[in-house]
Formats: structure tokens, sequence, C-alpha cells
């Protein structure tokens, strides 16, 4: 398989044809899952004062002894704080997030008191904490979130309380994918009886979606030279040309054609890889392009290894190796060939990790299978035959 | 702690209030993400036809030797099938995914051939298959995706394969998020020197919503039953009612007293864990409602325990049992008290599994310390103290 470059070359050259794409400031409330491009910084601290922790009495600290009776001389609740100030043989009344008078430096929680009309007795001086949350104990002015970070609902809570009601944050790359092939049909069409319908393109768009780019999904290009440009006219403007299909080595082949005729600065990839045959990569003009596999599992499975990577690169976040996870084999699998295979798989948590086991039918036709596997378990080119019970890898699906 | 609910009991009682909410019929390129709500049953085989795995040439079986020359009677390509037959003596060219013609029962792949004009030699007997998908080897009539079931992108793009333009899924279950207090103000507001800002329903909304729900985000409520009442009112035909806030023992709690005014059937449960106050659930007519506590640990860390399975169980999915994953200890830990705690921590991998460290700092007001975790520690309620290097388990948030 000489000549053949391995998954990770070909991705790393493929990764050298993006860039991030540009920003926009979004409102926090559609912020959720989106990638923050420039690092959020608190301008106020948090608590904005010392606050209390409980429900309670703010008393001195002097004045914290069991039997000790104390003058209740106001109130403070969140949002509306007690102006005066504790003197020693006072308490005032405090709820959880108030802010805690001057003069207080304890609070005493209200299970451990004892009220009666405007004063309140302390049944027993608990020791440890103060119930008292230091202003600016969350975060200080200047305290910030970093850049590049793919924002989780904590980090929308935490946007919030800094008050960044519309972060600056990656605008989603726009991925137009071209299904190609005079053998597809669209769902809810009935196909010929040559046909078969048009998958790849709903996958695709999903996975896509879900990492953060917008699917624009093209009418299926006929395997006619007017017809792919066509569609390449309708992708303009997008981030990132998706062809499925028409990649191989056949005669039919007119995607590499078409796209060379309209200025496409080629990589062709031959990448030691199953599934997936040689995989297109190149520029037209100033938009990067990726011709993917006809076959539903290969095209999905170089969408994982390949279009997502280039989403990520395209958001501006960190190369990741895709993690893998170690797993305990369930099953026995013959010695690999020359190419790294990606197995569909079914991966299952057991005491102490994961257990995993390859689906007998590997055919890269066989969407029923991907569908039911949840892994992809990886053998690299020329790993021995395995044994049950053995360690191998594998990659969330 | 008797009188305290266990999380597993308290999550089954408030479970008892959901069931799954209606179906409608979404187009596919919609669905990703979305639950199947019926089974999606195929109505056609896939491949339709004997189709070539390969590019190369449709043969006879005993045509199959080394040297054979083979007089080419035409092509087969994907969507224009070869109408004759392959007799004795003769091949087709045949392209990926093309019908086989009648006939033929082996694909011998081009680089195994050489071509002069109308005529093709074989230069092998490649041994093993016979490079041909027999009809239905994905999916037959009647094969079916069942649901319930979230849908993968690899479903996707086996319902497109069935040619299901429209599956039937759960509806996104509406849940409106009523923020309360008088000292909250929304982010973009100036606060007053005794507000903060309203942090938790930015992080439940993005918390639902990437669980498959609506969030219907309201004006903050105000401390006043006239306040609360409003919101009430402005969440009507919600599947679900969320409050934050307000459902501590503390005077200032409005919430339960003006639900109850609404006619609430009040479920109140204490629950042995940390973080977390008590929580309020109950039906509203026919609405479920579930009052969360105020502070945005414990409102986050509530989400993640009940509001999310009430999501799924809306969603008809079955329950499951938060997965708890194993993990090394990095350092040591003090004996738990009576409630379970849930502590905001980072689980990293090592070979063979995970290694998790909990934060030095647990209080619930830390939106700082939630949005640097990315797992929860579980300390079972008495957990003796733990040494570095034991065995503890982990959520993922």
């Amino acid at each position: 398989m000489s000549g053949l470059l391995s998954v990770e070359e070909a991705r790393a050259r493929l990764l050298a044809l993006f860039s991030p794409v540009g920003t926009e400031s979004v409102p926090l409330a559609a912020a959720g899952g989106r990638v923050l491009a420039e690092d959020a910084v608190a301008t106020r601290p948090q608590p904005p004062f010392d606050a209390s922790a409980m429900d309670g009495y703010a008393i001195r600290e002097e004045d914290h002894r069991a039997g000790n009776r104390l003058a209740v001389i106001g109130a403070s609740a969140a949002g509306a704080r007690f102006e005066g100030a504790v003197r020693p043989g006072t308490a005032v009344r405090i709820f959880t997030g108030a802010p805690v008078p001057d003069g207080a430096d304890r609070v005493v929680i209200q299970e451990n008191t004892t009220r009666v009309e405007d004063s309140v007795t302390l049944d027993e001086a608990a020791p440890g904490g103060t119930n008292i949350r230091p202003a600016g104990g969350d975060f200080m002015p200047g305290d910030r979130i970093a850049a590049p970070r793919r924002l989780a609902p904590a980090d929308l809570a935490l946007l919030a309380a800094m008050n960044i009601a519309r972060p600056v944050l990656r605008r989603r790359p726009v991925v137009a994918l071209i299904a190609t092939g005079d053998e597809l049909a669209m769902p809810g069409e009935t196909p010929g009886p040559d046909q078969i319908l048009c998958s790849n393109n709903f996958g695709l768009k999903a996975m896509l979606e879900a990492a953060g780019a917008e699917a624009r999904m093209l009418p299926i290009a006929r395997d006619t030279p007017e017809s792919l440009t066509a569609a390449f006219d309708l992708a303009a403007g997008a981030d990132l040309v998706v062809t499925l299909g028409g990649a191989s080595v056949g005669e039919h082949d007119l995607v590499r054609a078409t796209a060379l005729g309209r200025g496409l600065d080629l990589s062709f990839y031959k990448i030691a890889m199953r599934p997936g045959k040689p995989l297109m990569a190149g520029r037209l003009g100033t938009t990067p392009m990726i011709g993917l596999p006809g076959n539903p599992v290969s095209a999905m499975v170089c969408g994982l290894l390949f279009v997502l990577p280039a989403v990520r690169r395209m958001l501006g976040l960190p190369e990741e190796a895709a993690l893998r996870f170690p797993a305990r084999l369930e099953a026995a699998l013959e010695p690999n060939g020359p190419r790294a295979h990606y197995m569909m798989s079914r991966a299952e948590p057991e005491p102490g990790g994961w257990r995993i086991e390859a689906f007998g039918r590997q055919d890269s036709s066989l969407l029923s299978v991907l569908s039911r596997a949840n892994a992809l378990l990886v053998r690299p080119p020329h790993d021995p035959a395995r044994a049950s019970g053995d360690r191998v890898e594998f990659l969330w699906i």
C-alpha cells in the first residue's frame, strides 16, 4: 500500500486548507453549544457584596455565644439590604443571597436560633464557617472565560452572571452538501427501478449541525457537467463545499473533472483506511472543497474523521486527536490488512470500563449496521489477529 | 436526616407527574437529535436490486478464469442498468452501485483486468467474495427502526434510504422557565447595588434545549403575588413550568404560596443531597411544575438530576439510570455526611480509564467552579473518607 497516506497525515494536509471563520455578537439565550471567539471578561465582582449563604441572623462574632439574646433591629433581603449597621448586642434578620450588613461578620442559621418578637436567642454556637460568601468569591473584575471554548450550559449561566448579554462567537460555518449521481432519488419521491434514495446528505447534515455548522442541502447533481456546474453555482458563499459520491476511479466520475474545470486546486488523498475510497480535497478559488465517497458508511466515517475536524478548525477550536477509549474485545478478529480499519461496533459499559464487539458485516453500504453501531473499533494497519478479551481502542460515533 | 428522600426516590415520585407529549410529522432534514415516536418501517428493499460493490466487469462465474478473454457487450451504471443478459463468454462493464445484469453472478474488479477495445482479459481469478451486494442485504420491506429512539446522524441516513421523508416524532416538550427574586437583573441591564444578574434560566435553557425540549424564558418574577401570578399566566400552554429560586424555607418564599393559590397539588421533596435545597414539585391543573433552588449550582445540578429525566419521560424515552463511570480519585476526601454529595469535579482520561479530582471549593453559589467542572463525583450518604487512588464514581455534566 505504498503511496497511501495514513489517516493522520491526510487529515493534517486537509486541515491546512482551513482557517477560522468570522465572528458575530449573539444574544446569550441563543449561545448554547456555540463557540466563544473572544475572551469573556467580567467587569463586576460576584457576589457584588458580602452575601449571606443561609437564612438566619447577621451578628457580630463577639456576640456568637450559646444562650446570647440579641435585639433584632431590621432585615436584609436579597435585593433590599439593611441600610444600618449591626452593633454589639444586635442582630439583623437575613436571607440567602442578601447583603451582609455593616458590622456583622457571621450569619447564624435560623434553625440554631429561637425568635421571640423583636429578639433572637442563639441556641448554640456552631463552629466552622461564617455562612458569608465574600464579595468577589465567585469571580472578580478581569476574570475571564478564555476563548476558544464551546459553551456548555454552565458557561451560559456564568456569562449571564458576568452580565455579558451578547458574547462574541464564531459564526456557524456554512457547509454546502452536494449529493451526486443519476441513481439518486430524494426521500418523498418515487424512485425509478434503477434508483436508490439519497441518504448521505441527510446523515452528514445532522452530523455537521450537531458539531456547530450550518448545512445547506443542495439539489442532487446528476452525472452531467451541466448539472454539477449548476450545483457548484448554488454552493456560492459557503465556507466549505462537500460533494458526496463521484470521487471514485470510475468512468462516471465527473465531479473531479467539473471541479477542475472551475479552477480546483486539487489535493487528492489516497488513504490507507477502510471504509473510504480516495478522498478528494482542494480549493475552489478561496473555498475549500472535500469530496466524500458515495457509499453511505464510507461517507459517514470520512465525515467523522475528516469533515468534523475541518468544522472544528473553522470554529477556531484547537485540533483534537479524536479521543480513543480502551475496551475489552468480545469476539476474536482476523488479522488486519495494510489499511487502518474503522469497524462498526457496539461498545457497552462493564465494571471498570467498556467491552466492544464489532459487527459481523462491515460492508460500507450497510446503513442498517451503522445505525446499530455506537462506536468504531480502530484497527491499525497490519494489526495482528485479536483474541476475545484483548484490549482494543475505539472512537464514539 | 430521617424524613429526607433519597435522590432516587424523589426522582421516581417526580417522574410520576409526567407522561409523553404528543407527536408530529417532521421533515427528515429537521429530525436530527429528535425522538422517533413511531416505528419507522421500510416499504422497499435496500439495495432494491443485486448491486455491484466495485467498479469492474460483471461476468458469469463459469468464465472466472485467469487469462480468459470476454467480449464487453455493454455497461451498467448506477441509475442506468444494462437491459440485456450476460451470456457465457461475455462481460458487462459495471460501476459501483449499478444493478448486476441478468446472467452475471460475479463482478471482477477493474484493477484485475486488461481492457482492449471491446474485450476484457481477466488477469487473475481472485478468490473470495463475488463483489455483489444482494438485493435487500441492507434492509427488507418490514424491517424497522424501533421507537422510541433519539435519532443519530446514521439514523437520518437510514430513514432517508427507507424513503421515510417525514418521520413521526415526539414534539418538543415546552418548558416555561420562571426566575424569581427582587435581587435579579437581566443580562444587559445595569443591576442596582443590591442586585445580581439572573443566570440560572440561561443555564437551564441551554441544558433543556440540548436535551430536546423547547425552553421559554419568561420575564423575571418579583417577590410579589401579583408578579408571580403574571408569570404563571405567561406560562400557559407549557408542558412543564419550572421556577427558579423562592423554594427555600425563607419568609421571602412566595412561589409556593402563589402556586398553592392557583390550585397546585403540591409534592414537596426534601432530598438527602448536596447541593440542593428542598425541591418543589406538583401539578398546576394538568401541568407539572418543578421548583428549583435559587443557588446557581444547586439549580443546575437539580436540573440534571430531576428536570432532564422529566424531559426524557415527556419525550417517551425509557427511564435511564444516569450512567455512573468509575474513576481513580486524585486527592483524598473527608468522610461524607448523611446526604449524597454531588461534587463539582474534573475527570480526565488516563490509560485504562479515568482519574477525577473534586474542586476544593464546592459552595453552591460558585458558577466559576461549575464552569470548569466536567463531572460530578457522586458520594453516597455516609461515604467514608476516601484516599488518593480509591475507586469512585462520577456523572458527566
